[in-house]
């Protein structure tokens, strides 16, 4: 049995796996991420592929690889990673740094690349020829799978959906710029957005403010959601104004590279058709030549918050046995 | 020697040329679009490549195959037009049409397709593996060409970039939707705010609207390029606002598909630097990541206006010999 290991890098959690040949986790690790040091970071990871290693050889398996996703820009050489918005990354020649520890072949990569592949490959997106895959966390990750290939741009950083501009001076956002897709259509975006509607005293975040125990910085994202399920308006009302911009977003997406489907995975996107309805609705509204051409679909990813560990874990093998 | 017929039909002329299979332009053909009438621009195309045809005889060739490029969404089979904003083309099997009547291989393709190859394979774009090119014409066309390859997107209508929202809730489009790039940047955009500016009685605009014989509507884009070019202050600062708006644009598709280089043809790009100059400066400054990644180059187109017709000719020649 030939057992790869995945690790996903979030701006909170470090989540890794243990996963066969066909894309099954056989067992998982999980840390808070350490900060911002990437010292710490690097010795997590090494710390969590030898507690799965040390599981793999319980099961009478070795580990053939090791797949890093990370939270950041990765070079086309996938060994560095030129820059992450909440980490400490800044030319980091991870790869190495990991490799020379484990003793085993390390690949680095773009954290939604990772949650991409393992959607083409295993989820929502297998036989699309021309899929986007869209990661709705605390912000928003991106990938392009094209013709059953990663494509990852000129020098490594395409898909960065989410920092595309789409409120030219809008709200600022955490990679330097203001307006971007991510400030209107993500996690961060519904908590903004909640925390204000329940701090504006209006009646009808009456409900959504008592939930929060009175306190509008207790609004969280999940907190939103089950309400919104629970049938509160107010909750609904941001998931639909979220959704709205997600769509739209899509939109210009499908304008640009016109796919045959948009996946849509991530934390946020477990809040279903509250926030995929609105976002088709505003898809179809928007997109250029409505009407005269086929339409991409939306669907919702299939391998939930694993998705990244087990598109790494893939990738990783793939490059190791290449 | 193997001659092509490239045709290029735009919403106001129609441009053909005899090919040959380095690109040159042996001769040309020239006709006003005849309006909106399908029929009528049938009937042209093939007056056009009758009159090519001709003059390859006298050279001693015969003309080898027929692309034609059309300002719309053209489906993957390259042989339907699906839609067309200027044109009255919907759902049109333009390819059999013509070719029915010509006797010869024929393809049909959106026209910045037909541009975008040709920079690649004759100008600007030679040897750049992640190649985004921008026809800044009356609108926004744009193409991706991806190792060496035209990305179509999956039915064919990818490369749409002037329909990408970039103002939710701005100026209409002819596509229909509000706020598209094409209306903040392009020929209309140039045309329109030169006018606005010229009848707005500001005297910063008296030259300018002096230029046009007092009349704000008779300022058109090349009579502002070339007052721009003269040093007139307000063309200029017509020109830079427009090259602010392209420059945001080209940062948004960086962040979504990391190319090495664009180039930039079509009318309003012989503006040149006083266009461009902005667009650069915006694009960097707009660009996420910027300082932690390595940057497109932004090149002016190298074909000029035939860049259309060339590269039609070569795809159409190339599928006619596969």
């Amino acid at each position: 049995m030939s057992l790869a290991v995945g690790v996903d890098i979030g701006g909170t959690k470090v989540a890794a796996g243990l996963v066969d040949e066909d894309g099954a986790v056989v067992c998982t690790a999980r840390r808070p991420t350490p900060g911002r040091d990437a010292g710490a970071v690097e010795d997590t990871i090494v710390e969590v592929v030898g507690e799965l290693a040390a599981h793999a050889r319980v099961c009478g398996a070795e580990v053939v690889s090791v797949g890093v996703g990370a939270a950041g820009f990765v070079a086309q050489d996938r060994a560095t990673v030129l820059f992450s918005p909440h980490l400490a990354w800044r030319n980091e020649p991870l790869r190495d740094a990991v490799q020379n520890r484990l003793d085993r072949p390390v690949l680095v990569d773009n954290d939604a690349n990772g949650a991409a592949w393992a959607e083409w490959r295993f989820g929502a997106g297998r036989g699309e020829s021309h899929l986007v895959c869209i990661t709705l966390g605390t912000g928003i990750g991106g990938a392009l799978v094209l013709d059953g290939r990663l494509e990852r741009g000129r020098y490594g950083v395409a898909g960065e959906f989410g920092h595309m501009v789409l409120v030219p001076g809008g709200h600022r956002c955490e990679c330097g710029g203001r307006g971007c897709w991510e400030q209107y259509a993500s996690g961060n975006a519904v908590t903004r957005e909640a925390r204000e509607l329940a701090r504006s005293g209006s009646p009808v975040a009456h409900e959504l403010l008592r939930r929060a125990g009175g306190d509008p910085d207790a609004v969280t994202g999940p907190l939103l959601t089950e309400a919104a399920q629970a049938g509160d308006p107010a909750a609904r009302e941001v998931l639909e104004d979220v959704g709205t911009w997600f769509g739209t977003g899509l939109a210009n997406l499908a304008a640009a590279l016109d796919p045959g489907t948009f996946v849509v995975g991530g934390g946020l996107s477990e809040a279903g058709d509250l926030l995929l309805g609105p976002a088709r609705a505003a898809f179809a509204r928007s997109l250029t030549g409505r009407g005269y051409r086929p339409q991409a679909r939306v669907l919702a990813a299939q391998l939930g918050a694993q998705a990244g560990l087990v598109g790494m874990a893939d990738l990783g093998r793939r490059h190791a046995t290449a």
